[in-house]
């Protein structure tokens, strides 16, 4: 039987409802079940999670309910036991630059949930501290293992589309106002001084989504709108939204493509899904969902006829024109897939895709869009590095 | 039995495809074989068209295939006949600022293909001369009558969107470059002399569109590519493109919506149909393609779940969502419906939804999107009139 | 951990198959199973049943069989010990009103499965009973909490229907007399010394149906008829039927619609339900079923076409003008939902929609069909308040 | 070949849409295309039409389109001559009675659409008068001979319903006003002065669809509603509407059943088809649309289940539960299968179902409605024979 050694990860802010389901139950303890995350030298390293927070009765409760995990409330104790060697951040974004660069100090690996920090300045200092303590280093893209975007990536990492042309991203649906239904967002996410905001909440995953799958961003305009200017909280208190709920950008890749974003929580799902992704390409498109993937070879594109009289012709026609993917590789939680590649990174060395400079670079767009939105006019991207 | 009288149209440029197929054959001849456009008095106008172009051979051969029709290579002459009412100009956009203000001059009443003017400022002065000289006048905008977007208009005019929010208007399919597969459209369109570019040729349509389905256009940020940098001509002659081929923009309207503009001939349909637009207001959203619109009202809007694991949940629910508009309406031929508005328009002063000064807009945001491309920023369209 | 608090209510009659499987199982026990209701300052309330009832055989079995609950045949104790708080009757109708009176004059919170009482009369003494004793009451509503009906309120609040100007109350199934098979209702719902009759069972259900889904009653016509005059009871002994089975009411509302109720144990469903309701307005119509809930805006009514020779356009092209209302909130059983919004009303003041006067409001149309049966004529019904 | 003889008929008022559409060319040209109809004695009767009327012009045209009929203006003419047997009646109700009056004294046999005068005290007195002439006479009842009403019919008289209990008749669709569309009725339906309203267009015919297939009408109580207030007529100029547009009535049979007939103009279609017959017997029952029909026999009626926890079982599991009558007989059009009849009716004394007497039944509930919907009670129906 193969040896098994234990990894241990101080979880702050774990007791939210991010934290508690995706990173720790779907993620760390989940590969817990399972034997721990096997290694290249056949072994396997066993996650045991060490509960960072406040509130002393949150904590207690789930360390309890889960078979009786570590729990504290003293950052200084677990950032100074040797033992601990991974620092997670998932508690609000305000104060994650201050926790995140005492953890760094402090020698441990960190992996942060994004925004990484406040602002681009903070993001990009906190980058390089931590490659300066030469520390692994990582933040959350949970996106980028959707099966839908993992099947993307199979087909840029194959050459599939040739030159790539132009991509159209869309996502989005209908938050409920809290009139007829309530809403399902949190009020947070409407209140710019909690944080909320769809520039902030959605692109920093556009960025890195983009960067990936399509090319690297270098210029971008934007504009946003605030379409249910009053909604009602968790108590049915109305409120004035003071964020945007709703933009679009145009953004220029260094490739020369051009991609489209349409993002809104005041839109009702027409797509496919409720995030899809086009990618037009000399050689071929294809179009990815949370799921599913469909691609349409250039040699295999169909003339379509503008024939207005024949209404039969359409919708159906279309469908059939694009291949569905297989489904070769099997479902993996995206969070999961995640932490597995981030714990390889920090025994092994094994490649993580995600440094915290790809963080930095998510709120260098945030920035930029909220720059474009108030100056009208394109705002470049300048490539960085540490 | 109904007295019938007969209303001379001289057609200059209808030798060509579309000036033959969509004005001659589907429109005045389709209108004069159902015996005439029925008046409000219970009389009938008979369309008899007057073929002007320059080429007496394919005059005489056009003329000839459909029972003997007049024609002739005289404009002077044309205009001079007091016996002809209207002129109309499907021939090259090039000149055709100086045959309409001829034509207006002789106190014709004046239809025009669009563009109408090789310039903004020829088409103001144009549509300036019409309204001086109190002739009707008319701009083609034959995509007001596709059934689709009549369904839109019914939505519209019922107040079916509530506080229109925003919109997605998404046009293109894939325009092949010659090599594997013959071009569908002509180079002339690939090339700024004579013509072409996807802004010139697709925003006027745009700004008719939007100003009438969902609101008035009052800014706009564009940007271009040349997707296909080489293409061969109907000759199998390669030939460098000099204009665009995709385009994106993103337009405010006055209404407070925006709106988000996809145009490509190189992009593979993945929507249901070549031409889709999405409205979506705090009341409900509709889609509509060239032929259908799906409906879904806020009341029956769902809640959409973001559950990666469950693939079975996605496009068959998302399709059930909306409900498709019913067929109340027979279907006439795009075309034609606006040739038998602008008839009864000169004959008893019907409405006609599309005033030269129309096709000044167009033009305003076709200089708009070039200017916006070329300083990359917002560029203003303030509201016109004469 | 929130705090939790105890409510002590007095069943009586729960021994019945109504009072065991719906109020005490699937109700009180299922709240308590889960952990009580929750209140809105975060505390939960956990309900305590009292059964109460003349047989001590079937209450020590009832009591037992749910982990031993108390039970009593001491009406006169249990109403006078202060911790009992909730007095609940869903015993035999005759003598309901003198067992509520005594709970109302012992300071009892009453909730009374319907009808209330005997007559119109007693169930308004009542009413203004409860009223002057300051104590909170409520009649049973099921119905009103059918996923169904749910929606159709949820239509009626956002205003989809416009101006409402008719509806159609079909309810209805076969109720076999127990020749070819056992009956499937009791028999003493065929008697009227029993407190049978369609009228009585299921018209107080249409009184607050309608009066809170469509608009409040007015006036009605009725008649009725004993369809099946001879029936055979649970031992298979054959009984003459001496109420109706079977009956037909017109309704004004107040806000000028009409209502057509056909209500009938002598029918073969045909509609998509054992009860359907189908709502007429200027802005849309709806029909639902106990879980479904159909609709047809205005701006999407199809133009049918009356044609005998084409039987292919017919029932596919009628279902599919309609469009399915999404199931947007969990299914909550709807006895449980009164009993949760009755517990938060007398714990915590929470607006509960059906007091007494709702009862009587039953009362009074069961009455006025009796009258407009025997009298062939209109009958009003004057807005009633205590 | 058999021998073939001539039968001319005066059809008064055909130029009107009814006359022509359905009355001449679907019925007597379509008879006569198709060789006359055939006798018992193994000959053929081929209808000759005479079109009588006031609109020279008209009546040209229409004799001309079909091969060049004999028209005429003279009524008196027309009806003394001795070649021409029948005088047909579709103009307007108005006079009505005195042209009919006319043709019975000159003895000619007398077919009329319906109503067949402008009051019950016109109709019983044409309807003796025909009897007393001794002429044949007959009112066209056209549904009678729709393919699912004919099933009906073979099921009834099969005694396939036991003893008849109750039915439903539901019929209606939604009338645009001519807001979004154009209206589907012409504007006089909606004039009491030219004799529009819902009464007495529509329960004509349920007096003879009731009567027939159903049992004979005793008792009626009614109520009518305009809801659509005001119109835009043919020209889209508003009118006001004095006449009702939805009635709903209760009705007693002499076989003890009771019928509810609702009907609008102002519903929108949920049934199979925009008119539905629902028949419940002791021994089965029916629903007829315009051409199908269900049945359910008893042996064959399901136990339904009130479970609204499982939504799955309801709609399909209901028509599931009911078999389509088989398509046994050929169509025929309904309006000449009404002449076909006639006209053996007055060549060889072949039985016909519906005589003039069978029209002043109709007037009789039509004026048995308004008198129930003034005074608020029930009316009765008198047996009325000559």
């Amino acid at each position: 039987m193969a040896s098994t050694s234990e990894i241990r990860i101080v979880m702050e802010g774990v007791t939210g409802r991010l934290g508690t389901n995706q990173h720790l139950i779907r993620s760390l303890l989940a590969i817990a079940k399972d034997g721990g995350v096997a290694l290249a030298d056949g072994s396997r390293l066993m996650p045991v999670p060490i509960l960072l927070g406040r509130s002393r009765g949150k904590l207690a409760a789930l360390a309890s309910a889960h078979g009786g995990l570590t729990w504290s409330t003293d950052r200084a104790a677990c950032l100074s036991d040797p033992k601990n060697a991974i620092y997670f951040d998932v508690s609000a974004t305000g104060g994650r630059f201050d926790r995140a660069s005492e953890a760094i100090r402090a020698g441990k690996h960190v992996y942060l949930e994004k925004p990484i920090a406040s602002s681009f300045e903070q993001a990009m200092a906190l980058a390089k501290a931590a490659e300066a303590a030469r520390v692994k280093n990582g933040v959350v893209q949970d996106k980028l293992f959707l099966p839908g975007l993992l099947k993307l990536k199979k087909l840029k990492d194959a050459g599939f589309f040739g030159r790539v042309l132009s991509a159209k991203l869309d996502f989005g649906w209908w938050i409920f106002d809290g009139e007829m239904h309530p809403a399902q967002r949190s009020s947070w996410n409407y209140k710019k001084a909690e944080g909320g905001g769809l520039f902030l909440d959605m692109y920093p995953h556009w960025r890195y989504i983009v960067d990936k799958l399509i090319g690297e961003m270098r210029a971008v305009t934007a504009m946003s709108r605030t379409q249910a200017p009053v909604r009602r909280d968790e108590k049915g208190v109305p409120y004035d939204v003071d964020v945007e709920d709703h933009a679009v950008a145009i953004v220029e890749l260094d490739n020369g493509a051009v991609v489209t974003i349409t993002s809104s929580w005041a839109t009702r799902v027409a797509q496919e899904d409720m995030l899809t992704i086009q990618i037009d390409g000399t050689d071929g498109s294809a179009v990815a969902g949370l799921h599913d993937c469909v691609i349409q070879p250039a040699v295999a594109t169909p003339k379509p006829v503008w024939n207005v009289e024949d209404a039969t012709i359409h919708a159906a026609g279309v469908r059939d024109a694009w291949h569905k993917m297989p489904e070769n590789e099997p479902f993996v939680h995206s969070y999961r897939a995640g932490w597995e590649r981030f714990l390889r990174h920090v025994a092994e060395d094994a490649p993580f895709p995600s440094p915290l400079i790809d963080g930095a670079r998510g709120l260098q767009l945030v920035e930029a869009c909220h720059t474009s939105q108030r100056e009208r006019r394109w705002v470049d991207l300048p490539a960085i590095a540490i």
